[in-house]
């Protein structure tokens, strides 16, 4: 009952603090569990080649290096499942970069993930407005409602070429207001239902 | 002009009516059609491993095993090409499980497949909502409108990811009250055109 | 620095004035970018073939005759990247025949021609119906407003399975009325940074 989870939301969903949650409550119940996030191990990859960068910066930066990146951070990760149980990797459907909408789990990926289960964590569109414009940490682009509906849209016709080239389920999992933990423990409860069967 | 033809529907289309129709009024042709159920064969497959199980059930079964009789039941249908000219797979784009919406045709099926035509037969959500609501031979979750219309969208999303996969175009034939042999007879002539072509 | 690029849009967007205008600034700038019609490739083929035809009557061609020639002219404009940096593919995200959407860019064209990017050319509908309506040169279908919209979202649906599966980001540009120079500049900008990076 091994595998690997990918969860994915767009900014302002709450993802960190939903996996945050998933995080303790996998521990308490004596779950092998680790959320990796993706973006993280291709910065440290992209340190450890000298390159130090910060965590906006990294949508911007070159393609054909990210893509190369993109790969070793694929490989660095599974070898985590030699001592987990579940991986949950954090990641994005696709990435907003000057030259378009990078997909985030191309089909090369994919198939070196091979994961069994693709999770998208939604909130409504008005939610996500509210807590972009209350996140003042990162260097967000203040978007509209429309833009915002549009990024949901978008993930979610990514996420239905994902399901049909991998053959993992995608599950929609609302993260409703002040609803964190409840959607932590929906979340598990796919995955084991998952992994198990 | 032999070929394998994909037709889906979300519960309440009337796919099944639609594809009745189709079935007589191509004997009716002196063409060599046969509609398999794809679900059917799966349950086959599963009642002859030992495992009786109602047909909604098999919605929720275990993923693992749905994977392996999927792929069995591929190569049974298949065998059908020997003696028929059209094959029509009548099943699902996707299936709701409790881990999500697992796709009814992923990467390795098509391949396995190779169709020449996917089509998605339709009906307006209120249609649809009118027809589940006079169904209550299956077990059927009473959805809302909304739910209906989420729905047709994943269908459409999951069928162009199948058609950029396979090559093969994706028609929509719609399915208006009363008009179940207009609908059959638009889908014989779709697929006789690809088929001839 | 050599790559191709998708270019596609629906019938109505202005694609071919933005291309025009685009093929001119990269003469301004003397930057190798020559803009190629997959359809026209195809159309030359097949009169080599001896088969001559009118430009409409290719969408309502041979569904098989359509992919061997398909993969010849895949082949014919590779020839172009000897002498070009740029090249631009002036195509289709899906093709409507009487047998269905057929998609432009199936898995088997995408792995040959290996796109580094891929554009939608959009417009908001209306302005798509108004343009339609004023093109008499094409037999085209007056279509309303509604499948216009239906196009619009069947086209980026295509995209994001195309995107997925080649790897190459998605790029959305707008050609707004009297626009077209800003959108062609709008164009190079993104093919050189694509490449570059």
């Amino acid at each position: 009952m091994k595998g690997i989870v990918i969860v994915t939301g767009i900014p302002g969903v709450g993802k960190t603090t939903v996996l945050n949650e998933f995080e303790e409550l996998a521990k308490e119940k004596g779950i092998k569990a680790k959320v990796i996030n993706f973006g993280s191990v291709m910065m440290k990859i992209l340190e450890e080649k000298g390159k130090f960068i910060d965590r906006d910066y990294i949508r911007r930066t070159s393609i054909k290096l990210q893509k190369q990146v993109q790969k070793e951070a694929c490989e660095r990760i599974k070898e985590n499942l030699e001592e987990e149980d579940i991986l949950v990797i954090d990641t994005h459907m696709f990435v907003q970069t000057d030259c378009g909408m990078y997909p985030g789990l191309p089909l090369n990926i994919l198939k070196e993930l091979a994961p069994s289960l693709i999770v998208l964590i939604e909130s409504s569109p008005e939610e996500i407005v509210r807590r972009r414009e209350l996140d003042k940490s990162r260097l967000r682009d203040k978007k509209m409602l429309s833009d915002v509906k549009f990024d949901i849209e978008w993930s979610r016709t990514i996420a239905s070429a994902c399901s049909v080239i991998s053959g993992a389920p995608v599950k929609i999992i609302n993260n409703e207001k002040e609803k964190q933990k409840e959607a932590a423990k929906h979340l598990l409860d796919c995955i084991l239902k998952v992994l198990v069967s």
